[in-house]
């Protein structure tokens, strides 16, 4: 018999796994290092070359002992390093160090979730983060955020006036779904409403809806989302309103807590109010908002949350967990009834009434990796106090970059932010030169900065993610496009 | 400015995680032994608190400096341990700790696949993995395969005669999306041949075909899908004939190289044929015959596959990856233009014009892991030789296991095996007895077997995915089921 290669788990896995381990800890090292700043110089083409080279075949008739080195280092030598302060463009956080190593034990136990006897622990450790999650969005919310103060920077598209919004009050407990992103959560939740009401259900969804959201009701097989406009880059009510008065229903209403161009909030107690007077479903994408749920400074701007039947969380955004960090809370946990699923090998009745635990309903994936296990150990370890403290630093840094934009006479900044997103653009540049000089600034490997159109203009955005970033980081990034600026 | 946490990349990304790794080793070490066995004793209740008592409050106000160590030793000790020989139930590998390691880089360097600004290096490192898979799949499969001997041991459900299908020459080149596994694979499948075919397409597959290809029927709005008999385990092929003659079209087959229950592998050439007779489009599932590609020995069972449109793979079964390391393998590439998706933030016109490759089409997710790192890892290291070698042990270890139980008078064997499972009862046990041995050594925490039911009656299953299970080893787990069957 031949000697089989390592395996992960069972008592020699950790002794495995060590040396194997100090190798990818080396190759990040020196692969960074061969990168030298936030990502690869040259641009796609001489990029994808320095990988081929580094990589070589990558299916050999026999194995290269040195693979696990070289591949590591050729990634790393190539990333875009989330953890470089000048790498801002997207929803695209550095994540903790604890979490990543957290990760590693979802990846050497390898439980998968979609039967109790693939996973006798994770799936309890499921139920329990899944349930403090769902508590955070639908729990005492409200009462619990009638006495925090306002927030700290209130722009005019901001609605944080409470209401005399009620709640229905809930006898079932609400519970979350844990999902590959907002993306997937955002599928999950056309296809719950879709259930609920029937194919013929409407999606109404803002202007200002992320891309995801008309693309999942395609998938799922629904007529065209009606859109409403977002003329001040979030959701208009009135207009909302007269959607729902003109169109036939059912509907399903779609908000967004965070967007993704600006980090703008909708003003989700006054959409809750429309829905309920309308009898339409609420749907609040809050994969980026949804954050500010962990503190105490900033969770008042998601008022009206607990009122949505169903909420996308994503904790590979303001959460620094590697991605996959999705999540779905469901406020009534008879929607879930719907993706009940038997398969005699995984829950046949007579082992569900032998008390054997039937996880298939809990995801539309059938073997399923613990994304629960790095999310258990942040919460756990940081607290709600800790990862509260790690929004408030974005958002402040945020702020400050703003400031800094606000005060120069060289930029226009396009609105104090909500979140940690801050649009802004070299004054008297043109579109052209905006969208040259951010993909001068990437092929030359010296920053990576987003893009946005809003108010029929191109602007450059940044996304703080990194609670590391200084305000002279940010200062950096700023001479680095006013140096660039093409004319 | 207070502290934060360390972050996993960045030039101070490996000394951070150093020391976090080894608290996870060290828990995963001390998990492990506290277990002691295959999988925690005491059955679903008794785990589940015991996992609740040791990781306790999972959101505290403020943080728990050992939330680490205290959640992943919860987790190892109360696993179901895929590296354990008497863990046998599913097709849930154990992986491999170079796979495992990889991973790692994955988590730590997090790029999100769906923009090339976050994934510069991992982009071009999927087009490469996804691009040599996708040839071991369509490639010159056919002609390669016509002078590999005969499989070592035929049964009567095997279809390895060479036929005269001509498959369709390429002009364009096949590729590979990854997906989350065999489950996400089926949904793409049938939404490419709805995008294809219109929302009229009529799903007809087998009754062997896997729980997710009727789940993704109704996931995507498909009309209730047409179930064709499979007495012998594998779709029937006069019944296909008959259901698309008589029904009209336009049809999507579905078929199965694997099946979950007996690891069975339908007539792919007769049925391709048929297919194109009918003007249908072929889908195979190979989530777990698929690994049988490396295998020169093996691999020929797989005849017929190159004709499919589309193909699902599953490194997480047989190709010892953690989960997630799914594919699904696209013959012409055109098929993939349904998933072309523009948002201006990711990948706007003007960007593209100007050579940012638009990746946003590979995938229905936006941010999205690069599972393509394990993987690229793995191929390289093992090469196909060393992958072939790994497929080949876990068939033989099957091979042996059968030979065992039909060499025991206490048993009776379903069939010899096809790929690694091996369907087997104790001789006069009622089904009753079978489900309640099984769920005895659940409880007891001494073996995890599968379920099967199959010719009417209830099967205990192993599947064999652990290369470094032993012959002695399979006489335990026999001996144990013997010493365990009521009455």
């Amino acid at each position: 018999m031949r000697t089989s290669p390592s395996l992960a788990s069972g008592p020699e896995g950790p002794d495995a796994l060590r040396p194997l381990l100090d190798t990818v800890l080396d190759a990040l090292s020196e692969g960074t290092r061969a990168r030298g700043g936030p990502l690869p110089r040259g641009g796609p083409k001489a990029v994808a070359a320095r990988l081929r080279d580094a990589v070589g075949d990558v299916l050999p008739a026999d194995g290269d002992p040195n693979a696990l080195h070289t591949v590591v280092h050729a990634l790393a030598e190539t990333a875009a390093d989330p953890a470089a302060p000048l790498c801002t463009a997207h929803l695209h956080c550095p994540p903790l160090a604890l979490a990543t190593a957290a990760d590693l034990a979802a990846s050497a136990l390898n439980p998968s979730l979609d039967s109790w006897d693939q996973a006798p622990g994770a799936s309890e450790l499921e139920a329990l983060v899944t349930g403090a999650l769902a508590r955070e969005v639908f729990g005492s919310g409200g009462a619990e955020d009638a006495s925090a103060p306002p927030p700290a920077t209130p722009t005019t598209r901001l609605t944080a006036t409470p209401t005399a919004l009620i709640t229905t009050r809930l006898t079932a407990t609400p519970t979350a779904l844990i999902t590959t992103g907002g993306t997937e959560s955002n599928q999950l939740a056309l296809l719950l409403a879709r259930e609920a009401h029937g194919a013929g259900l409407r999606l109404v969804h803002g202007a200002n809806a992320h891309h995801s959201v008309p693309r999942a009701a395609w998938l799922v097989g629904l007529a065209e989302p009606v859109v409403v406009p977002a003329p001040a880059g979030v959701l208009d009510v009135a207009a909302l309103d007269e959607a729902l008065t003109e169109l036939p229903g059912p509907h399903l209403v779609a908000a967004t807590a965070g967007t993704t161009d600006a980090g703008l909030i909708d003003p989700l107690p006054e959409i809750a109010e429309l829905c309920a007077a309308h009898g339409a479903r609420l749907h609040v994408d809050a994969a980026y908002g949804g954050g500010l749920l962990f503190s105490d400074r900033y969770r008042a701007r998601l008022a009206g949350l607990d009122a949505a039947d169903t909420v996308t969380l994503d904790l590979h955004k303001l959460g620094w967990q590697p991605v996959a960090a999705g999540l779905l809370a469901v406020r009534d946990p008879g929607d879930l009834a719907v993706l009940h699923h038997r398969a005699d090998y995984l829950n046949a009745d007579d082992d569900t009434e032998a008390g054997l635990p039937d996880l298939l309903g809990r995801s539309l994936r059938t073997s399923r990796r613990p994304d629960v296990v790095k999310i258990a150990v942040t919460l756990k370890a940081l607290g709600r106090s800790g990862l509260g403290g790690l929004v408030e630093q974005v958002c402040d840094r945020a702020r400050d970059f703003a400031d800094l934009v606000h005060g120069h006479p060289g930029f226009e900044l396009y609105d104090p932010p909500t979140i940690s997103t801050v649009l802004f653009r070299p004054a008297h540049a043109d579109d052209d030169a905006v969208a040259a000089v951010r993909r001068m600034l990437l092929t030359d490997g010296r920053a990576v900065l987003g893009r946005a159109r809003t108010d029929g203009r191109l602007w450059l955005k940044t996304t703080l993610l990194n609670p590391h970033t200084r305000p002279d980081d940010l200062a950096a990034l700023l001479n680095l496009v006013e140096g660039n600026t093409p004319g």
